[in-house]
């Protein structure tokens, strides 16, 4: 164990310019800096160490200098500084009367080994230790919360029986919805982008089919060909041409539950959407949604998952990239869907 | 008068071959044929004598042999025979119990002189003749309900001092959705395709302001002048790149409702939307819906607009075609945008 007080080294993956387009690894660098583990004196500070960062999609227009499609809610990354996320972290020292040394946390932290966070007060302390503290990047983290909104809060939950397909199926947030809804009694079909992941999906996830995107010529066979009866809900999280083939696919009085777009977040020419005049014919329902807005469910998570977790009647995986230095690669994968399941950094 | 069971000439309207496109004029044509005024003995149904006939966006589909955006569920017309559509209708002659002789009617009639109506239990009894017959093509009739239905059923009501977004504003549905807004107290904005439309919104039915999307280069900045503090409510009917535009100037937490296309439905490439991803991020509801579900508004809908009409709170501006010949003009129209209000046809 350090000395308090030593000054030590500080690895941080630091962003080098506002980017366009998708993030590649040369957008960042590794830069080895010092801290002082020790808060000045007076603090209202924590000191922690970094243990796992998320990599999370919403975190490529944070490294923008425009406003995204998130608008004003998040912040920005400026160059020259680390850029932050989600993350798990261990209290070393505290000046603040919420949190003491050997606290674990989870919430907003830098992409570096030690912070000194000002601002505590959003930080969530962990309290249950018997699970993988990864978990709270994921399942127990913002993924969870937004599966959890996703399913219970967005639109009316599931129903026993419902036709429910899934795109990035096998993604941080996908993986949990396809699992609730199952327990729901849902048939659930579910997208991803390898062979792997399909594999993934149906064997180990308990999907009751799952296909490779990248492989049907025609989105709209492979739909009816899973759903010859109509999709009651869709979980969206990639948009373009995958939502245009559901539109096509969707049964009358529908939902379409949208968290993201991913596949049209750096195109240069946004994806010909040609079946939107089905929203009025169909009478469907299209919502969207952030994590922001259902926090409060967060208790109501923890009771529901731990449980299921614990039991294993949830599997949660993770791609885990070990070392910040592997950080922006990571981040980087996440946009190429390189990553198997929720992509994960191990600090240390 | 006629004397019963006489033959006399028929003015139809028939429907040469399915369509592809637009819908134009050479693709109907007007047959005099003959029908004998009087029931066969034993008839359960009812003569009439048809009045006045709906030009609706809707009837473009029933012209194709392909099943179009609307689904299965609108019956499609079959070249050689009369076209049909909401309309008002006199009761000649009825051998259904719910009929007499010179009851009016509002429901699916063919676009002819007289009909012969087979299953009578789908047409509306006409009770109050003090306003205008041709009404129940529209305030009174299916654009009535839809408009009641966009604002109190599919999605939240708009609140007093709610900032609302109305496309095709003059049109059937528009002018309506705009007046029952401003009497909800609501800031309300609409765009038409004129500067008569747009002086008809301003001037006579009391819209707070006005824009002609045909002169704005940039419908992004028209909609920034008119809310500069983003929309709350979007009454879509158009599509395409308003609604692209609109997406960017949604409110958080906004919500759109969709009863149509129309800027959509034949075009040979649809428009790019390049702002669908705003959807998460602003967490936006989009509801598409169609007057079919719900018709059981309809006695609140006579209700509350009947006095309003009566005195002269809402006003509603008609397009009106002399004689069955002016039919398909009128019909072909409208999706050229000729039409000022809402497009009827007067048979006789």
């Amino acid at each position: 164990m350090m000395e308090k007080g030593e000054e030590v080294k500080n690895i941080q993956v630091i962003l080098r310019d506002y980017i366009t387009g998708y993030p590649k690894e040369s957008d960042m660098y590794i830069a080895i800096n010092t801290i002082k583990l020790k808060l000045p004196p007076g603090s209202n500070a924590v000191l922690v160490k970094n243990l796992y960062l998320s990599c999370d999609p919403t975190m490529q227009f944070r490294m923008r200098s425009v406003q995204g499609p998130l608008g004003p809610v998040s912040e920005y990354y400026v160059p020259g500084y680390p850029i932050n996320g989600f993350g798990v972290a261990e209290v070393l020292e505290s000046g603040h009367p919420n949190f003491n040394p050997g606290d674990l946390v989870w919430g907003t932290i830098k992409w570096e080994e030690y912070s000194h966070i000002q601002n505590p007060e959003s930080l969530f302390k962990i309290q249950h230790t018997d699970v993988s503290l990864s978990y709270y990047t994921g399942i127990l983290g913002m993924p969870g919360i937004t599966a959890y909104a996703a399913l219970y809060e967005v639109n009316s939950p599931p129903k026993k029986g419902d036709q429910v397909f899934i795109s990035a199926a096998s993604g941080a947030v996908g993986q949990l919805i396809g699992q609730f809804a199952k327990m729901m009694g849902c048939y659930v079909v579910g997208s991803a982008g390898s062979e792997q992941k399909v594999d993934l999906l149906k064997n180990k996830l308990g999907f009751d089919d799952a296909f490779n995107y990248k492989e049907e010529p025609d989105l709209d066979a492979a739909l009816k060909r899973y759903f010859p009866d109509g999709i009651e809900l869709y979980f969206d999280q990639v948009g373009g041409k995958m939502l245009d083939a559901v539109l096509l696919n969707m049964k009358v009085r529908g939902c379409i539950t949208i968290s993201g777009m991913i596949s049209q977040y750096n195109v240069p020419q946004p994806e010909v959407l040609s079946n939107l005049m089905h929203i009025a014919g169909k009478r469907l329902s299209i919502k969207g949604f952030t994590h922001r807005d259902h926090h409060h469910l967060y208790p109501k998570l923890m009771e529901t998952v731990l449980p299921y977790i614990r039991q294993k009647k949830v599997v949660y995986v993770e791609d885990v990239a070990e070392g910040l230095e592997n950080g922006p690669a990571a981040l980087v994968g996440l946009f190429r869907g390189r990553n198997f399941g929720k992509q994960v950094v191990k600090v240390a």
